[in-house]
């Protein structure tokens, strides 16, 4: 057996198909489907501006119970109006057939260009192909991975196995994200995750220990901080490893397993941020409160200059100290001490006396950790972003209408 | 007479001078003086990392009188701790000796690196050489606003006449402001602006007029919406035109007037945003509030993807509805209409048929103007921001620490 994968929690198939849909002859449509009815949770965009399938998978999964997921690359299906609700809705008929099971128990999703209405004749085409395509092996996960996909440069995945009470259970999970990345997600995220498990535990538990993982991992990156019409992470769990969630240690144990998943996924869309060329990693510590940690490490981790200091290897800390104090919450520079890449560079007000060529050679590196101590409390947060290139401009002016 | 400028009202003298703060051999250090004790309103910066001489102005403009402003770019005097409020107040005793005041009545201004101390040898010849160099003409106003720039490509200044009362006065003004702008200044910008006028009026009514215009005009400007630790507004009025505004009628007129001026230099500000080739103005209307509408026209001016489409000439509609699905107010797609240079490309949740050659073509202009109806209220806000482009990363990933 090699590494877990996406369909290594018992009972679950994935497959993919290329239907012409994105320009890339990449797969770009996907069926993720559980053998039994799963208990299922999700947490979708806040954006007042949603897609139709955001709509009709708050529903769906409205009741905890869902057999799979339907999901495309290449269109949104935002912004479409009625034809929309209704392509979405088909998405969910089609993909019931080959599950035999109802339409409201297949959450549908979209990623891709906004405003066009579905091609649903490749749609269509799509979900016929993407199940004759069906299978547990690792490939199937690695192409339903690769159905989600947009701007993206690399496949997204992460999996863990912990034993609890004896026994193993796997949480694993797939996403997509580049650009459009700034989720907010709630229970009501164009990042997508879909998350399985053969854990049994109930629907308002999973829906509970999602949504906290998600804050912690999905809704603390941004590449450029547009909260998408379609975000959406989704988690399916089976039961079928016969491991029940359902003591405090048992439910401690899987939390921490979900979010391990999580943030693995949340760094892997950072470090694959449209034109990015390294992972940004913003640790606010010793704040006043939780919402200050995060609303420093957010401001941060959204300036642009900032970020362009990071792509010029440039220890420019006046950038992020700044950043910090725009935040709008409690900060005060006279008790703060910012380290870069593990030099400290300014504290208490005052610039340190440090060797900015080593500490700009030090920039140079795949990930760069930017620390934030604020001496006002005990409130930690991190979120994770990546660097502003010419790439990024280049990719976002020409990905035309 | 030509257009008038900077120191057209009556009573004011400008000087400025290389002192070999900034690298670029441009004027870094400029003085302006009133002949007689003016009385003065400003509006700084509400991040909580302020400047030195933030801290000290705010003390000075406190009494509403002033005679002059000292101002240095090059270095922001930020971060600069103890040895930073000692140079900002010695900045303003060296001005005084100058125009022969006390050091109170000068307000200091800087601009430049954060985290550096003030190259004090440099700033004291300046503030010499720029008062040899006072005086009334045109030519004086120019070098001072040269003074004040950075990144900036250009000088930035406006100037107003109006006859009030059958009596003519003049408010003018000079700014800078290209990176690092995303102002939020507050009864309490590094967009620097200097406003003169001869009116007279007193300094309570003064602070309320100035900050008025500043909310329509600097604090709806966004570059990169990094607030600076240096932002300043400040208006000095001579009073020596003789015109006193002290009738409902006079303070509409100059309230009108002080906006144009405000404006005015908002625009410039955008237009020279780093990086910059165009000018986007985004004007919503119909939203629910006036809080609704800023914080709609705010989140589009920032979003990198709409920035990035605009460099790219791409009527990317989506990217502008999602992000005013973003900006956390009330906000609903199958109310709003969404117009590009005078095309209508959505309206009621739905695209609508237009010809995306024609629209892009209509982009490549100097200003592109973006309105959105919400059919949610009647409050109406305006914000100006600028492209996305390369050359901003360029600028930003080079301008080393």
């Amino acid at each position: 057996m090699g590494q877990p994968h996406l369909l290594s929690p018992a009972g679950f198939r994935a497959g993919a198909i290329y239907a012409g849909i994105k320009t890339k002859p990449t797969p770009d449509v996907g069926l993720l489907v559980c053998d039994v009815i799963a208990t299922a949770a999700a947490v979708f965009t806040t954006n007042k501006v949603f897609a139709a399938p955001i709509k009709i998978g708050r529903e769906h999964v409205a009741g905890g119970k869902l057999r799979g997921v339907v999901v495309n690359a290449g269109n949104a299906n935002a912004c479409t109006g009625r034809q929309g609700e209704k392509d979405a809705l088909r998405m969910c008929a089609l993909a019931g057939q080959v599950v035999e099971c109802e339409p409201k128990l297949i959450l549908p999703s979209s990623t891709g260009i906004i405003g066009h209405l579905m091609p649903m004749d490749k749609i269509e085409i799509g979900i016929r192909g993407a199940a004759a395509n069906l299978g547990r092996d690792e490939h199937h996960a690695h192409s339903f991975a690769a159905a989600i996909l947009t701007t993206d440069l690399k496949r997204k995945a992460a999996a863990v196995t912990v034993k609890i009470g004896g026994k193993s259970i796997t949480i694993a999970g797939v996403c997509k994200g580049s650009g459009m990345i700034g989720p907010r997600m709630a229970l009501h995220a164009t990042m997508l995750a879909y998350l399985t498990t053969d854990a049994a535990l109930p629907a308002g538990l999973l829906r509970t220990l999602l949504s906290a993982a998600s804050e912690a991992s999905f809704n603390a990156v941004t590449v450029d901080d547009h909260t998408s019409t379609n975000d959406t992470a989704c988690i399916l769990a089976s039961g079928l490893s016969g491991v029940k969630i359902d003591s405090p240690t048992a439910i401690k144990s899987f939390a921490a397993a979900l979010n391990e998943v999580c943030q693995s996924l949340a760094y892997q869309i950072a470090a694959d941020g449209e034109g990015a060329t390294k992972v940004v990693t913003i640790t606010v510590r010793q704040a006043k409160d939780q919402a200050a940690a995060k609303a420093i490490a957010r401001a941060i981790a959204n300036s642009p200059l900032v970020k362009c200091a990071m792509h010029g290897n440039d220890p420019n800390w006046g950038r992020i100290v700044s950043a910090a104090g725009l935040a709008g919450v409690a900060f005060d520079p006279d008790r703060s001490t910012l380290t870069l890449q593990g030099t400290v560079v300014f504290r208490a007000g005052q610039p340190v006396k440090f060797d900015a060529e080593k500490v700009s050679k030090s920039l140079k590196a795949a990930e760069v950790k930017v620390d934030l101590a604020c001496k006002l409390g005990t409130a930690e947060a991190t979120c994770w972003t990546c660097d502003l290139s010419k790439d990024y401009v280049t990719i976002n002016a020409d990905y035309h209408t």
